[in-house]
């Protein structure tokens, strides 16, 4: 099975089973090895007075891309510290798009690297995420990936 | 007038011109000058699908503290970044009490702490926000907080 | 044997072996299970031209404080990462203080808060540091602290 | 003037006004608008007892590269706070190489992405500092960035 296509099922999964992602609207656009790439459209339920995003949805958006990339492997993997920076306001109305991307991953532990974006671009954080891999599975009918690289391929 | 009725008053402004943290059922308890409490309690809707709270929502918890904690003096400051890190799962039905503290000010910047805890005490996640001070006003029916303090007080 | 001696111990045999600390000045003022205090006088080659002191010894103060407040159970702990936020500036000849304490541990994880102050007091510096418990041993020719407290103790 | 000149220059005023960068061994290879690359050979006295190199130093090049690459438009810019991921140790002898780029700015704050790497590309840290940028001068004899784009330029 292509790696990538595994990490997208992975993650439609998780989708499946996670109420308060869906709640916010948020609507995974592409999933692979190590990456993700979600949208958030800011509702005025997610604003201050000032038609302003809440910067606590933004990061929810910026954990959640953060999620679906750290967990691709199938096995539990949860977030140990995250780390956002804020440059720029989203308003109500607003698509955010999440892009997030591994760093580094060496036993463990893992850093994900993600963006949030308004659709024109302009970015609105930066956020970094530091992983702990657990012993748990995320989705129990599918085998973790190391089962697949290793285990004998049919041929084509 | 006493600093600290001032900080909370502000606050009360804040939070009923802040659709986002009332959506997600937080509620002020204790505000006062570089200090917030507020409580929120784990929905449904804001729990992945093993009734576990999704990190997002614990972090806009404490955004939201920080922010009525920085916020005292009438005038807007911002987030500029942030640091989470989670501690202990928080359950559905869970209430959350978050407790954010100054640090330190100086000039246009500070830093504040903020602790996540379950009602039994049990910490779910800390948090360090730096903010930083516009020229803005919170509440426009009220004053900044200097302008309190350098007027000529009623002698008692 | 008093586990906070203990930790003592640990720390002294992890500084004897640390040229790093010891070519900075620092010097271990106290150390105790999950807490260190040390010291380290700013020298004109850990300045600026204007005789400001380089954050990134202030960084290294704060990061060594947190190493032996982690490692004391004599589990080689490592940083995973940390959050440093610079409040006031240090200066040539100050004595600079760094007091770690231990937020949270869990598993192989944990969480420490170091403040760095001048001698009067004077906050520069507040760090936090995520850390990570591996199966190596620091100081190898003491036991690990677990081993200590499960083991039977001889009568008094 | 060329403003990556400009930056270069600025960057070899601080340089030679900067003992602690100097004392490290540091070498500016290449500065230009919102990017540094510097250099740093572990020595026998930045590391523990291990031949690893002590995280402190590690975060100390990281942050004057953040600092070349934030000071450039002759601006005194200080960092508000930073945060750092180790991800592989380095050792006695290594060259590191650090790389600092340009996130974000605007106004009077800029967020800055750092890697250090080992001369054969492992990635041994990452960092990203926020920046405050105050009302000094860094190198006295040099015009601010905007005093010269501002100014009628000669034609070629």
């Amino acid at each position: 099975m292509d790696l990538d296509a595994f990490a997208a099922e992975v993650a439609r999964g998780m989708y499946d089973n996670d109420p308060a992602s869906q709640a916010l609207g948020m609507e995974l656009v592409e999933v692979r090895r190590g990456y993700a790439r979600l949208t958030m459209r800011v509702r005025e339920d997610m604003a201050n007075g000032h038609a302003i995003c809440h910067g606590g949805h933004i990061f929810t958006l910026a954990d959640s891309a953060f999620a679906f990339a750290c967990n691709w492997t199938n096995r539990v993997t949860v977030a140990l510290a995250c780390h956002i920076t804020f440059t720029a306001p989203a308003r109500v109305g607003d698509l955010l798009v999440a892009e997030a991307r591994e760093l580094h991953r060496a036993g463990r532990t893992g850093t994900y690297d993600v963006t949030v974006r308004r659709e024109n671009g302009t970015l609105v954080a930066v956020f970094r995420g530091n992983s702990y891999t657990t012993r748990g599975k995320v989705v129990e009918t599918l085998p973790f990936a190391d089962e697949l690289t290793t285990a004998p391929q049919p041929r084509s």
